[in-house]
């Protein structure tokens, strides 16, 4: 049988998200088929609501429902401390971790000339400009330790050494509880040359 | 921080979806942040038209836009032989098979004491009630070899039985391209004792 219209529809929507092939597309969609409708109208609400309500913050890019995010607004976080992050999720993530006092500066992505991404696509015009406009004593260049962070820490380390500010990143080096046996060469060949006194 | 209140809502809807956890939620709501209105609200409606626009066959329980599913209008399919299924994602596998040109009667769900579903929370009234006024010859129970899909087959056997048609169910057995090596015990003792010839 061909399966309903309005079936295959929201099938094929549903398997444009991340994380979600087609299998699961078809399990969320009969799994909404069983809700009341009222169910089904809140999440299409809530998903419409994210787009309507938020846009980014116009000094960090993080996402906001004001002009500025919480976080630049909060007079508590050292604005001296800028972290630069890849995207939205980053910030979630450091966030979580209580750790970081500091503000943002969220980049939309990380330079990948494979992918077409160069200097242009991702917010390095308005990193600099932050640099050059505020107060800020150190840079910490928070980015994944792959191929395509490290690239980008590089060149914006490069971009951002003329301005005198202290610049870090994070060390790469073994996760907490982790395990030698089970880890990585690179990993363990770089936690080696970047070993620390104790 | 707190994660912005529109973004929060979405990921808990989100969140509630079956194969969705909060991890997974997250990333779809950041992506959706990241496609354009209209992307969204396709998306959105989609899920809305599926609640508004589709609803139960009113003799097989097969999803449908109109009274009768696209199966059970089709004159070309067998309607001496029924297939018993749990839930509409099995009529969709067995339809991809392109093995079975009779039509379906959905449960809706299979018998599970411990999750409190019992004879009355499944089909099974609406299926004794097309056997005694439908032409059957056959009705073939398509259920899960698990515990709960075989308790339901052996109940459904028994109450079938005294309407004297030809009762079949799924042969256990390993799949195509199987490896008697990876096969667990259980299924190769079944697979001995129900051998065939060849």
């Amino acid at each position: 049988m061909q399966v309903a219209i309005p079936l295959q529809i929201a099938i094929e929507e549903l398997s444009k998200l991340p994380s979600v092939g087609e299998k699961t597309a078809q399990r969320i969609a009969l799994h909404l088929l069983s809700l009341d409708e009222y169910n089904v109208q809140m999440l299409a609400k809530s998903l419409i609501n994210l787009k309507e309500k938020l846009h980014f913050c116009k000094r960090c890019y993080n996402i906001t429902e004001k002009e500025f995010c919480e976080i630049c607004e909060n007079p508590k976080r050292d604005s001296n401390l800028i972290c630069v992050v890849e995207n939205i999720n980053d910030v979630i993530s450091i966030e979580k971790s209580n750790e970081f006092n500091g503000l943002y500066h969220v980049l939309g992505g990380v330079l990948n000339p494979l992918a077409g991404i160069g200097i242009e696509d991702i917010r390095i015009k308005e990193l600099v400009k932050r640099v050059q406009i505020e107060k800020i004593d150190e840079i910490f260049l928070a980015l994944n330790p792959d191929t395509e962070g490290e690239t980008t820490t590089l060149y914006l380390t490069k971009v951002l050494k003329p301005f005198g500010k202290k610049i870090t990143k994070i060390p790469t080096g073994l996760p907490v509880g982790g395990d030698l046996e089970f880890t990585d060469r690179a990993t363990i060949g770089r936690a080696i040359l970047s070993r620390v006194e104790v």
